[in-house]
C-alpha cells in the first residue's frame, strides 16, 4: 500500500470526560451571537444556556427532532441569517452535528441548499468559509464531529446525499465521553455499530492508507473490547470513553477515505426507509463483508484480503484469526445487541433493483474494495433481509 | 493513562512521493503575493518560481541561510511587509520552515518579535491570525511542518526559544519524500535522530495520551527500521518515505504533548555552540533515558516504567525487551550513525551550571516523566560528553 495520502480533520479536537463542562468558555471565545442547534430534548442546551446567560452573549435555540431533512436545514439557516449569529453549536447525536455544520456553512453562501447537495443537487463548491462551528457529540457512533460532511434527508427525492466541504470541519470537536452515557441500550447498539462500520469500510477502502489504517486500527481494537460492555452497562466509563474515542477515529476516517458498499446502500436505503442508520448499517455489514472476502479471493487481491485478515484478529483478538472469522464475530455481535433484521424495517426484494441503481452512484460505493457488480449486490441485498 | 486530551495539527497534510508536483497549483489556489522562505541552495526554490511565474502571482525569495535568528526574522517580516505578501511559503529543512512560520505569524500582528518570544520575552499571544502558510519539508527532522511552534535563536541571549501559537500550524503541510533523498548521511543522521527523539519524549511525557501515543508507537516502528537504511542508502525510497512519515508523526506529538529533559537541554545548548540539533539530541538522549528510568524505578512509578518497556520493544523489535534494552539499542543506532560526542563541539563541564539553570526553565522542561533534581541533570551532562 503506498504511503500517499490527504488528511484533515477539525481544527482542535478536546477530548475527556467532564470537558462539556469547558463549553460555556469556549463558546464566549468564539463568538457572542450563538445558534445552539440541538436535539428533541432541550435540556442539555438550556444548561448550557444558563451558564452562558451570564456573559455578553445571545443564544437561539433550534431544535433538530429527526435526522436533518432540506426543509429542517433551510429553517436553521433562515433563523441564523434572521438572528445575524456568528457561531453555530451543535450539542446532540448525529443528526444534530449534521445540521448544525450545514447551518453553518449555508449561511455565509449565497443560493439554494440544493445548489449545493451531492447526487441530487449540482454539487457545487462553498464559495465563502462556513460560520465558526463547535461540534459537541452526545452519542458514540457518527464521528459527525471531526467530518466534512452533513449527510440530508431529501423527502422530494427519497434519498439522504452528502453536503460536502473540506470547509465543512468544525473549527472545535469537544468529545466528553460523560455526555453519552445516558444513551439506551438500543441507541449505543445502533450507533456502536456505525462507528464500528465506519472503521471497517476505511480499513479496507481501496482508498486506504498507513495514516488512516492507524486510526482504523485503534478504533476497531476499542470497539472490541467496549460495544457490548456499554450495550450492557451505560454507565461503564471506560467502555463509554473507548466508544467516543472510536466513534472520532472512525469520523477522521471517513472524511478522509471513501467508505464502501454499506454506507453506499444506507444512503438511499435512509432515504426509503424510516430506520436508524445503525441499524441498517448492523444488517448489510456482515453480508458486505461475506461477498467482499469471496470477490477478493476470485480476483486474488493477496493485499487487500490480507487487510480482512488483520481486522479479523483485531475484532477477535485472535492470533491466528482469518478473513472469515470477521464475519462470524460481527455476527454474534449484531446478535448480542438485538438489532432487529431490515425486514421489520419494511424492505423487501421488490425494492432491490430501486437500491442497487441509488447505492450504484453514491461517493461510499467508489471505496469499496472490489467492484460489485448488479449480481453482487443483489446478493448482499438477499442476505441483508 | 487518562484519554483526555487536545489534539490540532496543520489544517491540511498531503503525504506522497511526488507531491511536490502538485505545489503550484496549491500556491497559486492560495494567494497571489507570495514570499517563499527557502535555504542557502535556491535551486528547488527557482523551480517553484519557474512554474509559478507563468501565472497571475508575484514570488519574492527570502533565502535563510543558517538557524532563524531574531535579526534573520525581522528582515523576513520586513520584505513580507513591504512587497504586500498574502501567503508564506516555506520550502527546506527545519529552520526554512520555522522561518516561514514565524514570518507568517508577524506580519499581520504589531510590536517586536520579542514581545511575542518565550523564556526572553514577554510571551504575548498572537492577536491577528498569521498569513496562510505552506509547509514543504525537505528534510526528516523537525516534524515542523505540523507544529505550532519557531524555534529562534536570540544571539544576544545565548539562547533558542519559542514563538508559539495555536494560531501557527501550517495551513498545508505538504510532505514529498522525494524532497528528502538529497539529504547527506551526516544530515539524514542528524535529523533521524530529532525525529526519534521527539517521538520518544512524548511517548514517555507526563502529558502523554493514548491518542499521541498511537503516533509514536507507529513513528517509532518506521524509525526502527529505516533510520539506519536511509543513512546508509539516500535513494532507498522506502526508508526516506518511512523517515518522512515519522518525522511527521514525531511533529504532530510534540505539538500536542510537551518533549522531556533532551529538549529541556538542546535549545540552551543550541544557543550556546554552533552544533546541530540532531546531534544534540543524540548525546543527550542516552543519558536522559538512562537517569529517567533510574529515577522512575526508585520512585516505583509503574505505568511510566512500561511505557519504556514499551518503546523498547519496538525499538528493538523483540517482544521481551525491557526498558533499559532501549538504552542499548539508542546506543548502537548512535554510533552506526557516527555522531560525534558534545566534547568535540567544544562543551566542557565549565558550561554545565549556566546550561542546568537554562534548561530547568525550558518549556520542554516540564514534560519529562520525571522531575529532575541538579544532581541528576548534571549527572546527564556528564553522561553525555
Amino acid at each position: 500500500m503506498s504511503l500517499s495520502f490527504e488528511f484533515a480533520t477539525a481544527t482542535r479536537i478536546i477530548f475527556g470526560n467532564l470537558s462539556v463542562e469547558k463549553l460555556p468558555d469556549l463558546i464566549a471565545s468564539m463568538g457572542n451571537n450563538i445558534l445552539l442547534v440541538t436535539g428533541k430534548n432541550t435540556d442539555r442546551a438550556e444548561e448550557v444556556l444558563s451558564k452562558i446567560q451570564k456573559r455578553d452573549c445571545r443564544i437561539a435555540i433550534f431544535s433538530v427532532e429527526s435526522e436533518p431533512t432540506t426543509t429542517i436545514i433551510d429553517e436553521g439557516i433562515n433563523l441564523a441569517r434572521v438572528e445575524g449569529c456568528n457561531l453555530v453549536v451543535g450539542l446532540g447525536g448525529g443528526s444534530v452535528i449534521d445540521s448544525a455544520k450545514a447551518i453553518a456553512a449555508m449561511v455565509p453562501n449565497k443560493g439554494e441548499l440544493l445548489d449545493y447537495l451531492e447526487v441530487i443537487g449540482q454539487g457545487k463548491a462553498l464559495v465563502d468559509d462556513p460560520l465558526p462551528c463547535i461540534a459537541v457529540p452526545t452519542t458514540s457512533g457518527t464521528g459527525a464531529e471531526v467530518t466534512k460532511n452533513s449527510v440530508i434527508k431529501s423527502v422530494e427525492h427519497n434519498v439522504k446525499v452528502s453536503l460536502r466541504s473540506s470547509k465543512m470541519y468544525p473549527d472545535v470537536a469537544l468529545v466528553d465521553p460523560v455526555l453519552t452515557h445516558s444513551m439506551s441500550p438500543e441507541l449505543t447498539a445502533s450507533t456502536g455499530v456505525d462507528a464500528l462500520t465506519h472503521l471497517l469500510e476505511t480499513f479496507v477502502s481501496n482508498q486506504a492508507n498507513p495514516f488512516v489504517d492507524l486510526l482504523c486500527r485503534e478504533g476497531m481494537e476499542r470497539i472490541s473490547t467496549s460495544l457490548e460492555r456499554a450495550y450492557k452497562n451505560g454507565e461503564d466509563a471506560k467502555a463509554r470513553e473507548n466508544m467516543s474515542m472510536a466513534s472520532m477515529l472512525g469520523g477522521m476516517a471517513l472524511a478522509n477515505v471513501k467508505l464502501g458498499a454499506v454506507h453506499g446502500f444506507a444512503g438511499p436505503m435512509g432515504g426509503m426507509f424510516s430506520v436508524a442508520h445503525g441499524a441498517v448499517c448492523a444488517c448489510l455489514l456482515p453480508p458486505v463483508m461475506e461477498v467482499n472476502i469471496k470477490a477478493i479471493k476470485e480476483q486474488n487481491e493477496v493485499e487487500r484480503l490480507k487487510k480482512y485478515d488483520v481486522l479479523a484478529k483485531i475484532l477477535t483478538g485472535d492470533r491466528i484469526a482469518h478473513a472469515e472469522d470477521a464475519i462470524g464475530w460481527v455476527n454474534a455481535l449484531i446478535k448480542d445487541l438485538n438489532i432487529p433484521s431490515l425486514s421489520k424495517f419494511g424492505l423487501t426484494t421488490a425494492d432491490f433493483p430501486e437500491l442497487i441503481k441509488k447505492a450504484k452512484v453514491s461517493s461510499s460505493m467508489k471505496g469499496n474494495p472490489v467492484l460489485l457488480d448488479d449480481g453482487k449486490l443483489m446478493t448482499i441485498l438477499e442476505k441483508s433481509l
